[in-house]
């Protein structure tokens, strides 16, 4: 035939992985569902497609400009770019048959055109859960998240991790008793301290058109340091007279206790009063998680508390918490920080290398040991015994056992762990043990 | 706020199940998996969105008209149809970086924008595996692949399934030997045998113009019976001196010996001459799969032989051997038909209820819980204790766990049985034997 050869590439922002990195990202994505699965959340799969009206229905921003749209028929479609707002369509149009409060968790992927550049993606995981409550919610859901974030990153292998913690009340609460009202700029401005340092807040703060006293109270403020209690404390002590702001204050206490209670150790999280996620919807409990040794990479996690997740599709008030976690983004930034080792990290245990007119036998005993759940290949091509070896080797597959005259005889098999070279001779009841344990 | 609601609701042919169905579709889709692994083979996981060229490369049919395709920017893309086109890209693009045979599995979302009716989806999920040699692949390799099924079906918990395995160079070869080089029209209609029955088949071919002697000995030919044995028996009888045919039959005399040594139940495959897979790009081995008492269902798990994979992407020459299982319309039908069950399928074993005071001695044990990796939620919100056994029990939690004052004092905790209403007083170590049981 001659075809013209098509060059096969994929789309820039596409993450596509070999197959090496592509089972350590499942190992973390399994991780991350088996700790989501462990504190009670329920699974669901929306479709990624979905009626443009339906996805946009809050509207504005750059999601908008971001979002894929096309049409199919007459039907304006578009490629969801977030879990949210599925998540508010799935508990809006699913409600009377669900169980409240809802914790559910959903792992998929998502797609933004955004501009390509290194380490953005389009088409990107996100690792949700949320908490949703019909009418209300109690407080100490705020606290039982962080408690997921630590497990699971704990489970992922991380170590120093700081799950940075904050409420959107004190801040808005601190702000309305300074008599600023619109604090949307302002918080955008804090937010940035860890990047940009406090100088450059306070000029920003200045050219806002800030009073220099409100600038010094501003300033006053998020430099409130100590330990959490410490922290706590001196908010207490601000006597501020403001109700948002101390509804906010007796949630960050509750939180803060709480929080502890469920076992997250002290080293691993913090009350933050700079974080404040300035562009999202959270009303009160807002999270950041970072990696202490390559805060660089940004927030890892990040959350939230909600007053109402459906109103664009129900008159039902709907409050709750969630986090995401972007694992796309999180493996490749790993990676770029040389923290992805792929070596060691074969599926299969075995290979097994039938000697020519031993096929049947082979493939036997690879189906008694897949039998046995053990991951089991055997090399079925015609091939120099050298060539064999070096399949496993390059695979990085552990163990190879070779089937041939001699062991057929005895019963017994000799197994060769490919990384040390060692090889022995052993019964089905002796190789079952050492492939069960390795 | 005074927002206009928008009807939640998702577009027609994308399934979206309520959580304790899609608990029961992910243990199906991750028994798949292990399967897969279970054989050897590497995950992979390509972009939904692909380059509509790449797509299309071989264009033509029912794919161009189906296929989702939009532009962004100035570039055409589409939404991957199914995981084969993305596979042939994929090993065409890593050629140098992979390792053959590549043995690889994918697990994925494709999009089809079929015309919208029951049971029949534009969103659904393909298993696929496929075995990619590089310029040969062993002929043992089409024997491994029903090893597969089985072995997958079986941990699926179906009894009764037929894996049918045909070989299209046979039928080539035999319509070759008849002086019909154009097959394909017999091929469709000799495939809907099952269908349309013998007679009908006999009219068709009629009306394709085909003469008696040649109708009579096609029929006689697809009417070939007895055991896999006496079939290739029967086939080798026909001494047809066609060397396509002879191939064939002896690739098929191959795969039928080494299925069995593979360990396939002789209940569980069987040659079936019928079996063409007309319309597909097959070349050698072909398979479908039936459910013994759901015929109607159609094929569960289809696939076969092909010679060149990537024929579109490189000049390299990849044959392989793969199958696939459509698992959202198996899901759909297994419902329709009364199979799914969804009782008794709780991720989480136990539901922790604290007595009012008693909230942070629930939490450290949902904490302990946890760690000892049981499933556990914890019920949060202030509510009459009904409710909170009621909770439990709308989400069939197989255990709630009391925490008050006697409890605490004892060191004993009361852990019911929702099922039977059986309540025990249990010390920790006991309760996590019980919960670590169940």
């Amino acid at each position: 035939m001659t075809n013209n050869i098509i060059k096969p590439s994929t789309l820039p922002g596409f993450m596509e992985l070999l197959p090496a990195e592509q089972i350590l990202f499942n190992k973390m994505l399994d991780t991350i569902r088996d700790n989501y699965e462990k504190f009670g959340f329920l699974p669901i799969d929306t479709p990624v497609i979905e009626r443009a009206e339906v996805l946009l229905a809050k509207g504005g921003g750059e999601t908008e400009k971001q979002i894929y749209k096309f049409e199919k028929g007459d039907t304006d479609l578009a490629l969801r770019f977030d879990l949210t707002v599925p998540l508010a369509r799935y508990v809006a149009q699913h409600f009377s048959e669900l169980t409240f409060p809802f914790r559910r968790y959903h792992i998929g992927k998502v797609y933004r055109g955004e501009k390509a550049q290194r380490g953005r993606f389009r088409e990107f995981y996100q690792c949700d859960i949320d908490i949703i409550g019909n009418g209300k919610l109690d407080i100490v859901n705020d606290a039982e998240i962080p408690s997921v974030i630590y497990s699971t990153f704990k489970d992922l292998g991380f170590d120093s991790f700081t799950i940075k913690i904050n409420n959107r009340k004190v801040l808005k609460g601190f702000f309305e008793h300074l008599g600023i009202l619109n604090s949307t700029e302002i918080l955008r401005t804090i937010d940035k301290l860890e990047k940009i340092g406090l100088n450059k807040v306070e000029e920003e703060l200045k050219e806002q058109g800030l009073e220099q006293d409100k600038i010094n109270k501003i300033i006053q403020f998020i430099q409130i340091s100590g330990s959490n209690e410490e922290k706590l404390d001196s908010l207490k002590k601000l006597k501020i007279e403001n109700d948002i702001f101390n509804e906010g204050l007796e949630e960050l206490i509750a939180v803060n206790h709480h929080v502890k209670v469920f076992g997250v150790p002290e080293e691993n999280y913090m009350i933050d009063l700079t974080i404040a996620r300035g562009l999202d919807y959270y009303t009160g409990t807002v999270y950041e998680t970072f990696l202490d040794e390559y805060t660089n990479i940004g927030s890892i996690c990040s959350g939230g508390r909600y007053d109402n997740l459906a109103e664009y599709y129900t008159k039902q008030k709907l409050p709750g918490v969630g986090i995401s976690i972007g694992l796309t983004r999180l493996f490749y930034q790993l990676n770029e920080a040389n923290l992805i080792k792929t070596e060691d990290n074969s599926l299969t245990k075995v290979l097994i290398i039938p000697m020519k007119g031993y096929l049947d036998q082979g493939i036997k005993i690879a189906s008694d040991l897949r039998e046995k759940d053990i991951n089991t290949q055997i090399y079925l091509e015609t091939e120099k015994m050298g060539k064999k070896f070096g399949y496993a080797d390059k695979l990085g597959i552990p163990y190879t056992l070779i089937i041939g005259e001699e062991e057929i005889k005895q019963g017994r098999y000799s197994l060769r762990d490919m990384e040390t070279g060692k090889q022995e001779m052993l019964s089905i009841e002796e190789l079952l043990l050492v492939l069960k344990d390795s």
